[in-house]
């Protein structure tokens, strides 16, 4: 059978790496695939490296969209990345009747809807599994391998930069600015690192791992996101004292009243596996009805496991691209007339426990006002530990974890608590996850 | 589109949690399927339980080959076990143009080669998620999620009976006998625990992961087996204060002169995220060239677990049955034209570091002779120590890890060890597997 021609839209560090692990491969990934998958086409900016890495392999060119039209080309990988010049190559790719492969996650997280709703009336695939933790294959797992599964959460380490942050600053006992220089400095954070310690491309991906979990459209727009850049030595030493590993997850769950997608650092009993994934790894746990917890765990960046499941992107595409589109798994999962409507809902009412950490004066009846306060809007304590000397001689420390309840009544207590002239200062809250069920 | 009939066959705890999940989930299948899966027939001896769970859903028999030659039933799922009969129904459901979904690893580790070859004449498709790590969707990661790489090796904790003995040794104290007793009062252990206990049921799993994994044949005959039934709390916590802890691997591993399959009980850093996989659980972790290290994590065993992959395997088999069998994932990864006939190595070839524990008389020059007989055989050591008084007063236990070395010098080093008058009893010896490359 002939080959599969790609046109490779991008040579930054997955695209590079792609075309390198396509080539190294290429025997084994065609016996697997059942014929050849070659780069025809390269489109950089940059001639001279994409010229220097075709070899007479590929044609060059700086201009994508010759690639995006070329009726030679049959699957067009997208990996520029943004969402303005990637979005008008991917719409024409498909327009010319061709298959996707991208790794934007931000594209899909914001415009997927769009994106998905035009391959589908020209008949053709958009994959996207190197757009989520990297070369762990979690799209295929929960889009195939959990297919029995009504899916009640899932929760994952899907940022590799901040979990690096966090892994150094326990390990190492320094504070949030200097282990971020230093992932500058090796290249695991970016320049501008806000999209990483923010949140925002957890949230990116979470917003992905939703729709398919739940079958509903791709809402970027309804996501809570909180980054990790206040976070302190103190509470990852609290916690780790308390039993806890604080961790940047992503977050969604079915409750009864909608779906809950949120980033944000939390508490993880260390006993659970992915309390223990450590520096730029990254991990994802899928909590299904019948198949009960499983995770996933892998390289969530980097050239080769990005490309590793860009590739696995590309073989399931020369599988399927003669068949017909009925036969095809769909693109979130379930059948695209048959998503759900289940409202994303607000951080205000979402349920889950509490860390709080409040600087006091030292005097009689201080908890006594605090604990009052819980007690009114119906939260409750499971620990509570008092640590001497804070920053200030004349205050305390106090750390407060209570049971499961509503955020907007966590936020009323916060509210209240720093109104107290006892309370000196911010408290400081972090959500705990038990993940246990 | 009119529902896929699905007969099944054997309703004991997979067969049963089968019908309950698909019964349960079915609307969330559907949309996902793109059209329901239905179970039309059941085949089981005890009629009563047959028709307690049927209902008036589905036809029920005590004569499993009245399903297999129904024309009205699309997908058979074999759920009886064994290597006799159900290979008699699995060859019949074939030949009569079904597709079959089975999780009976005994036989296709034996039996396979002449499976997939008659389902290949047929142009059927033959699925076994749940024939490997229960619930956890392996694989599936490994023919589909992982098709960019060459594999370099597998290692997988792929018995949960064998697991849960294990970490009840280590975290209890306890030596095995009791622990088995233990297990088989739980249910996580059979009457006759050989199978769990002895390494062969994993042995079925790996052959399984190795044939996908490195395109050859399965070829259950050549495989290495030793169980965890000899382990001792000592040796248990040796491991432990030296870094490591003890679990029973399958492991297959591509090496120059061909491929390794083996299982037996290792010494793994604790620092891995596998050594901490505790109780009934399963993890493999799979070595690619392009993506690193991945962990895939989840229930191993069970009524429900197994059902997840049984259905995901039908939810498949439901969207590429009308498909051109050219389109569908090979069975075995590979091409089966293209299957690769690099040898199995014999355990004599293989090369891995080896925890050893002597006992030996307290006395002056030991360590020169046995130190004498390892350098000889180019056994080099990467760390001793010496424990004080072991069972006798007289003796001392001395534990020596060795760096990679072939497996047949090892032996010949424990046999002249063993021969030394200073050396009193057996010599143990405990491979010791580093899992970082």
């Amino acid at each position: 059978m002939k080959p599969i021609n790609v046109g490779l839209l991008g040579i930054g560090t997955v695209g590079g790496g792609t075309f390198t692990v396509l080539k190294r491969n290429q025997e084994e990934i065609s016996r697997r695939a059942g014929r050849g998958i070659v780069v025809k086409m390269i489109a950089d900016k940059d001639l001279d490296k994409a010229r220097a890495l075709a070899g007479n392999e590929a044609t060059v060119t700086d201009n994508a969209m010759d690639v995006v039209t070329n009726p030679d080309i049959d699957i067009v990988v997208e990996l520029i990345g943004g969402q303005t010049f990637a979005k008008d190559l991917i719409l024409e790719a498909i327009a010319q009747g061709k298959h996707v492969v991208t790794a934007n996650k931000a594209l899909l997280a914001a415009h997927g809807t769009e994106i998905f709703a035009a391959a589908r009336d020209k008949g053709v695939m958009v994959a996207f599994e190197a757009a989520v933790a990297g070369g762990i294959p979690i799209i295929k797992a929960l889009r195939e391998g959990l297919t029995a599964n009504r899916i009640e959460w899932i929760a994952g380490i899907i940022n590799g930069t901040a979990n690096f942050i966090l892994s150094e600053m326990r390990e190492k006992g320094l504070s949030f600015q200097p282990v971020l220089d230093q992932a500058q400095a090796l290249g695991y954070a970016e320049a501008d690192p806000t999209f990483d310690v923010e949140g925002i491309d957890a949230a990116h991906k979470i917003t992905i791992m939703a729709a398919i979990a739940f079958g509903i459209p791709v809402q970027f727009d309804k996501v809570y996101t909180e980054g990790v850049a206040k976070l302190t030595q103190e509470d990852i030493r609290y916690a780790e004292e308390l039993g806890y590993r604080i961790k940047l997850l992503g977050i969604t769950k079915r409750v009864e009243k909608g779906i809950e997608i949120r980033v944000h650092p939390a508490l993880i009993p260390t006993r659970r596996l992915i309390a223990n994934v450590e520096g730029v790894m990254n991990a994802v746990l899928v909590k299904g009805d019948a198949v009960g917890p499983t995770l996933y765990y892998g390289a969530g960046a980097g050239a080769e496991p990005t490309a590793s499941s860009v590739i696995a992107d590309l073989v399931d595409v020369t599988r399927m691209q003669t068949a017909d589109p009925t036969h095809r798994v769909p693109t979130l999962s379930f059948q695209p007339d048959l998503l759900s409507d289940t409202p994303v809902l607000s951080m205000d009412e979402v349920e889950t426990a509490y860390y709080l950490r409040l600087q006091v004066v030292d005097q009689a009846g201080v908890l006594a006002e605090i604990t009052r306060i819980l007690a009114d809007l119906g939260i409750s304590i499971s620990a509570m530990i008092q640590k001497e000397h804070a920053s200030d001689e004349d205050t305390v420390n106090i750390i407060i974890l209570t049971h499961d309840t509503i955020e907007k009544n966590i936020n009323s207590a916060i509210t209240s608590i720093e109104a107290l002239p006892v309370v000196t200062g911010q408290v400081t809250r972090i959500r705990i996850e038990e993940l246990s069920s």
